[in-house]
């Protein structure tokens, strides 16, 4: 029992009192101590757990052992203390996400745009029949509670109903990203042990290449094609089924999902979700100062799939019934079709993607057609282009989060006094990547982990914890945070007195020159709003006197006739003068990590023995 | 262990492995089993409680007995299988809201204008301090964790304070109604055991004439008055402290809350609330599809903070930092001016509260300011009401709920083709009171409990389950819902194919005739928009042939000129002809119940023994 509010008498079908069911006097000579099965039940139920009546399948291993040889078939929990059956108490479940959708919402279509150009359309109602069906296929083939599924998928309909599928046999849905090299994905899939491997046909040559390396794949899986020799297929797979299948038995921090971090230092690291941290990711996602996401909304996640959960997308969707729409490819032209032809009002996706949507949309005259709220994350989006998005009248969700936070860490503010505020204004705060919703906690900490303050200037190491923050990687032995639950995110960053957090830079980019610290993206940032520039990396580089010295790598835009002296007057009321870059490299393009990011590892490699011009002169 | 997705190597400080850890040999001769701390500690764990580290606290009660007798300080669960690591696992609190809010939106302020006219300002920040200085000053009275602290008041920010600096003490803060007969307070202050009482001035009749009854009140505090003979002060108290207070160690399954039932029959019954139902309540309650409440929201709870949580409006504004508005006088003219002067953007309260409000309104030409937001529950809107707001440009959220839902079970919905609807058919559905949010479930039964059909015509048993539902009165004996968790809700409604619920009637008001059921509900709200009419009651009275037959009750409106033929003129296309009311009786007043409701069982009383006129004509 936990404290008593209540006199101990413990009621229900035998009307024992407390004493008579933990009896003391029962010790026996090794030092346990008896416990009657109805005692050690309340207590078992008293930590909250599987409250389902009719439900509840005691859990031989972790318990068992405490109570008499008894099989207790215990449904109700009615020899509970009153005090602490106030309310039900039943578990958080990506199953009941899905359940919720399918029958609240269960002619909300889901729209499909695959790879071949063709369209299907599906409904919240038949992916929740097609995930039962999907179970009980996987469940057929062996599958059992706890195994990892793995997909190599681009986003669509199937790719959905494989990932509440898989949740609904207890399965861990691995997703595995289509661009990562060989070797990569060869230590991903052995790493997690996964048994099975859904694909889309367009990676039939990855998985070809790869799948005598891949030992404990048991079945392959065409996403999108018919079977053939040694290839399942998704549609024989779910038809053969009638779709009545029952959820198995789930705790709420059974987990339930599994991606790896794309590794830019080291090999990948796998963060595993449960379903209570997705659940309460998702209902928290929904909220106006998050996505925003009613049963009204049409959202677009151009966002992978296999990238930090679509940011929770088709998770929070079905809490709320959204239409989803869902391409296979990211080409600009085809998102831009979709967005108008489905009435798209959401999307969200990483800064390249709306850098090729702009240039789409200039070429063609296309405008935005429904969109009213977009979210930019993944990597700190341009000032110039949450601008852009704001004078067309477009709300901008500036998000900040990693695979390890489920991934939203925090949400561009619009504070109370937005109204009031002009509009530069309005984009300053918007360019900062905001506050916590609530649930996480951010701090700042110096490299010795002492906390600093709030003031807006001091910069430190930002740390984040809360219910879908990671504890541990998986399979890595000891815990990723500190004593305090702090997951240090290798960011940098400020925050600001109203809480507002602003990155300003990761913390292995940061350039260090004469002992400050100079921000890569923040020279980045004020150099892409310059004419003629389409992306730009700022490194350090050695200098004898100032250890380091930034230098910008930039590419043009197509066509544009811009040199070093006009980026550098662009550039000098924007950033501390001392902050101004040594040198601008043009370049033809940059190196990009298979999620879309500018490989800084690699520039700092490139550019490690860089000579500075102004030293060969000296 | 909970099933295991790796192989069972338990890592941590000792390496030990499973079977190491849990020694099938060491069974006992008495059937018990052996299990190393280690094991029984991490299976604790698995069980997703407490992994706050660093705060974990062995609960003796519950747990002990299964262990060999050490006193296993153990902090961190790193014990345990990666696999069941992957997540941080942070309870949901109330104290947390509090935190949050005091941390993100410190700023954000809380107004109150109190019963003398005076106003005074708070912040989230100053809320938080004091709410600490709050529990401080309760523990140093010897009060203790699972402890009832009662409050008579009406809504001010000192009630704000007692609630969350309760839930920090480990408290259960009890909402008492003013409004209820002696002997019921004297019932429910008895039968929760309150040992302390905070109360409102204007209250100091009451509870000096009910000290006496109250023999397990230690203290009684005046929240807005100095302190006086046998009477302690709330400023007194809190600000004796320094603020500096760490909140006692909670599990979220803790109760935080307990409000009885107004008690329409029999004795009341307490509602015992849960730190995690509460939570996981307030961030339903937030998101767009509910009450949409952002950081940008101004809130004015008109419904009573002693009535189901002020429909939990104190939390929710707490997860996003809205600011709140109180008023501790629900005079029409004074809500109305609060309204005005503060940029109220949401309001929430009964029907009765806004009808008063429109008669100020019309009365003194005053508008809306920048309302755009209401929520209309605890009873069904009127048509007139809901088109009334929709025509001024405001949203309406009609909700449905009870005192045993936390109180949302369900919010009027504005589907996904909303915008395509005509203006009446946005308000038909408006009346509708709508689909639960993603937590909650919702079924219709008939009498014999078997489930009925969601085809819009067929009336039931309104049944609902879900996470912040009750599962059991307090100090019941037995639960109050059946074995698959459903809470009969007393309600009768029909389910509509798109998952909208319609409330038809209480069940024990409807109108039995001829076999068939009368709304006694769609009946009233038919009535109230005919011109002249006030308020109205539908009852059943007795019939020889058809068992009962409708009378209606009406209030004129003051100086209306109306008659019994005006109004069936009225209604004859608006309800089923032989739903006709038999008689109109013009009355100068209904009875209501202290939440403001029409008192149905006592006009059943009055009436129960009427003859209808046809009758005695016949």
């Amino acid at each position: 029992m936990r404290s008593a509010i209540l006199p101990v008498q413990i009621g229900g079908r035998n009307g024992l009192t407390f004493p008579e069911l933990w009896n003391p006097a029962a010790t026996t000579k090794d030092g346990m101590t008896d416990i009657h099965p109805e005692a050690a039940i309340a207590s078992r139920v008293s930590i909250g757990m599987l409250r389902q009546r009719g439900k509840f399948v005691p859990d031989g291993e972790s318990f068992a052992p405490c109570v008499r040889g008894t099989d207790h078939p215990i449904h109700k929990p009615n020899n509970k203390e009153d005090a602490d059956m106030g309310m039900q108490g039943q578990p958080l479940l990506v199953t009941s996400l899905i359940d919720h959708a399918a029958r609240e919402h269960a002619g909300r279509e889901i729209v499909t745009r695959w790879a071949d150009g063709s369209m299907t359309r599906s409904t919240w109602g038949e992916v929740g029949t097609d995930a039962r069906r999907f179970a009980a296929a996987l469940t057929k083939l062996g599958m059992k509670k706890g195994d990892r599924i793995a997909t190599l998928a681009m986003n669509h309909g199937h790719h959905l109903v494989s990932w509440y599928g898989t949740a609904g046999m207890g399965g861990v849905l691995h997703t595995v990203n289509p661009r990562l090299f060989d070797e990569q994905l060869v230590y991903i899939i052995n790493h997690a042990g996964d048994r099975m491997l859904f694909f889309d046909a367009a990676f039939l040559p990855i998985v070809e290449r790869l799948r005598d390396q891949l030992p404990t794949v048991e079945h392959f899986v065409l996403f999108d094609a018919p079977a053939r020799e040694g290839y399942l297929s998704y549609r024989d797979l779910v038809e053969a089924e009638d779709g009545r299948f029952e959820w198995v038995e789930l705790d709420e921090n059974d987990p339930v999902g599994l991606c790896y971090t794309s590794g830019t230092t080291g090999n990948p690291k796998g963060v595993l979700y449960e379903h209570r941290s997705n659940v309460i990711h998702a209902i928290t996602e929904i909220q106006p100062d998050v996505f925003d996401l009613s049963n009204r909304a049409v959202v677009l996640p151009i966002v992978p799939m296999f990238h930090a959960n679509s940011w929770g997308v088709p998770y929070a969707a079905a809490t709320v019934g959204a239409k989803l729409v869902f391409s296979a490819t990211n080409d600009a032209q085809v998102l831009c079709d979709l967005m108008h032809d489905e009435g798209v009002t959401h999307s969200a996706g990483v800064p390249t993607v709306w850098i090729a949507m702009f240039a789409h949309m200039d070429a063609t005259g296309i405008g935005y057609g429904k969109l009213r709220r977009v979210i930019i994350g993944g990597s700190a989006a341009p000032r110039a282009m949450i601008e852009r998005f704001m004078r067309a009248g477009i709300d901008v969700g500036h998000a900040w989060g990693m695979t390890e936070t489920s991934p939203i860490g925090t949400m561009g503010k619009r504070p109370w006094n937005w109204d009031d505020m002009s509009f530069d204004e309005q984009v300053d705060m918007v360019c900062r990547q905001g506050c916590p919703p609530f649930g996480v906690e951010l701090r700042i900490v110096d490299d010795e982990g002492s906390e600093l303050p709030r003031d807006g200037r001091t910069s430190g190491r930002l740390q984040i914890r809360g219910p879908w923050i990671i504890r541990r990687y998986f399979r890595a032995g000891e815990d990723a945070v500190d004593e305090g639950d702090w997951f240090d995110t290798g960011d940098v960053s400020v925050i600001h007195p109203d809480g507002v957090m602003q990155i300003t830079d990761r913390a292995k980019d940061v350039i260090k020159s004469g002992g400050e610290w100079i921000s890569s993206i923040e020279l980045e940032n004020a150099a892409v709003g310059a004419p003629g520039v389409q992306e730009a990396a700022a490194v350090g580089v050695y200098h004898p006197k100032w250890d380091e010295r930034p230098i910008l790598l930039i590419v043009k835009k197509p066509g544009a006739d811009v040199g070093e002296a006009d980026i550098l007057d662009y550039l000098k009321d924007k950033v501390a003068k001392w902050w101004l870059p040594d040198e601008i490299v043009f370049v033809d393009e940059l190196p990009h990590t298979a999620t879309g990011k500018i490989l800084k590892r690699q520039i700092r490699d490139d550019y490690k023995d860089y000579r500075l011009k102004s030293l060969a002169e000296a």
